[in-house]
C-alpha cells in the first residue's frame, strides 16, 4: 500500500507507528510517499486542522487521546507549523528501502516522540546520523534538484489522484484518509471488498436542495 | 453528555446509532443538542466534508465503510445538501425526552437509513407521525419563533464553546469530535482523565517557524 504522509502531521506519525503491524498481518508491503501537505491543502483550497483556531485547540486533545489509546509515546516538536521541506526531500533521496524506513522512523520520532525537531540542516543531519545513515550527505542531497523534483512530482501526482490530506493509505484506487481509517483499511485488506459502486455513483449525482453560500 | 448534531451529517447518524450502548455502559445520559452545521462552518470560516469536491467523493466511501464495520444500515437521502432547518427546529419544540429521542431516531432514519428524506413540512410531519408524535403540530411549531430561537441560541452557544463540527459529544468541557472519537469518548467515560493540561498549554504557545500564506 502507498502511505502518503508529511512529518508535519501528528496523525501521520500515529498511523506510521500502527501501520507495520497492520500491513504485516495482511502481507501487504508499505510504500512510503512523502508529500508536502501544505501544497495539498493549497490545491484543494482547504485549511489543515492546525490552521483553524478551534480545530487547532481540539487537535492536541484528539492526538494525545489517540496516542494514549494506542500506547504510542507522544511529545511536541519545538515549533508548529515548521518547515518540513528538507526532511521530505531527504526522504526522496535514492537509498535502499530499509534505510528509508529507518530514516522515516527517525524523523517521525524526532518530531513527535522525543520532540527534538527536524528543521534545519543540522537537525536533519543529526537525525539521519542517529538512524545509521550519512546525515551530512543526505542533508546536502535534500537541497539538490533531484530530491526537490521528486517531492514536487509526488505531491502533484497525489493531488491529481484526489489525495486531500495526510496520512492517506491507498491500495490501488482505494483510499483511506486519516489514522481513524485504519480499522476500515484493515477490513479492506482482509476482504478486498470495495464500496458499492452504485452507491458512490448515486452520491455523485445527488441533487442539492440547499446551498450555504 | 451533550450530543451536538445536525441531520445533514451522515457521521452524526453513525454516532447517534452507536451512542446509546456506549452511554448506557457508563451510566451517562445523552442530552441531544440540535445545531445548524452550516452556521457552525460559517462561524469558523471552514467548509464541511461534503463541500470540498475531493472530500465529498471520499466521504461516501468513508461513511459506507464505517457503517458496514459497525453493522449500521445506510442509504442516501433524496438530496444532499438539503435544508435541515425545519427538522432541527422541530427537534427543539418542547416535548418529553422520550418523545424527542423517538423523533430524532425517526428523522435520522428517514435521512440515512431508509433515505425517504425529511425536507419540507409534509415529510417532516409524516416522519414525526411515524414516531408516534403529532406530526402536523410539530411541523407547525417548527415554523414558529420559539423553535427558531432555540435552534439559533443553541448554535451560537455551541460556536462560543468552540464546537466546529458535528457530531460532537461533550462531557463538561471535554469535547469529542466525530464518530471516530467514540473510542476516546468511551475511554474518558471509564477513567475521567482529561488530557494533560501542560501539554495543551505548551501546544497553544508553540512558535510557528513556517507559514503557508
Amino acid at each position: 500500500m502507498r502511505f502518503y504522509f508529511d512529518y508535519i502531521s501528528p496523525y501521520a506519525y500515529l498511523a506510521w507507528r500502527q501501520l507495520p503491524a497492520l500491513a504485516a498481518a495482511h502481507g501487504e508491503p508499505i510504500e512510503p510517499v512523502p508529500i508536502l501537505f501544505g501544497a495539498v491543502l493549497g490545491a484543494h483550497g482547504t485549511r489543515g486542522p492546525a490552521e483553524v483556531p478551534a480545530k487547532r485547540t481540539y487537535l492536541i486533545h484528539d492526538v494525545a487521546r489517540k496516542a494514549k489509546l494506542a500506547g504510542i509515546p507522544f511529545a511536541l516538536p519545538p515549533a508548529h507549523p515548521f518547515n518540513p521541506l528538507a526532511a521530505l526531500r531527504a526522504t526522496w533521496v535514492p537509498m535502499p528501502d530499509s534505510d528509508r524506513t529507518r530514516l522515516i522512523d527517525a524523523l517521525f520520532k524526532a518530531t513527535w516522540e522525543t520532540g527534538t525537531g527536524i528543521e534545519g540542516p543540522a537537525a536533519l543531519s543529526q537525525v539521519a546520523f542517529s538512524a545509521g545513515l550519512d546525515g551530512a550527505a543526505l542533508a546536502q542531497a535534500s537541497g539538490e534538484v533531484p530530491a526537490k523534483d521528486a517531492l514536487r512530482n509526488a505531491t502533484e501526482a497525489a493531488i491529481a489522484d484526489g489525495i486531500f490530506g495526510v496520512p492517506t493509505m491507498a491500495v490501488g484506487p482505494e483510499q483511506f484518509w486519516g489514522v481513524d481509517a485504519l480499522p476500515a483499511l484493515a477490513a479492506f485488506l482482509a476482504d478486498r471488498q470495495p464500496v458499492d459502486a452504485a452507491l458512490v455513483k448515486r452520491w455523485a449525482s445527488l441533487p442539492a436542495t440547499a446551498r450555504r453560500i
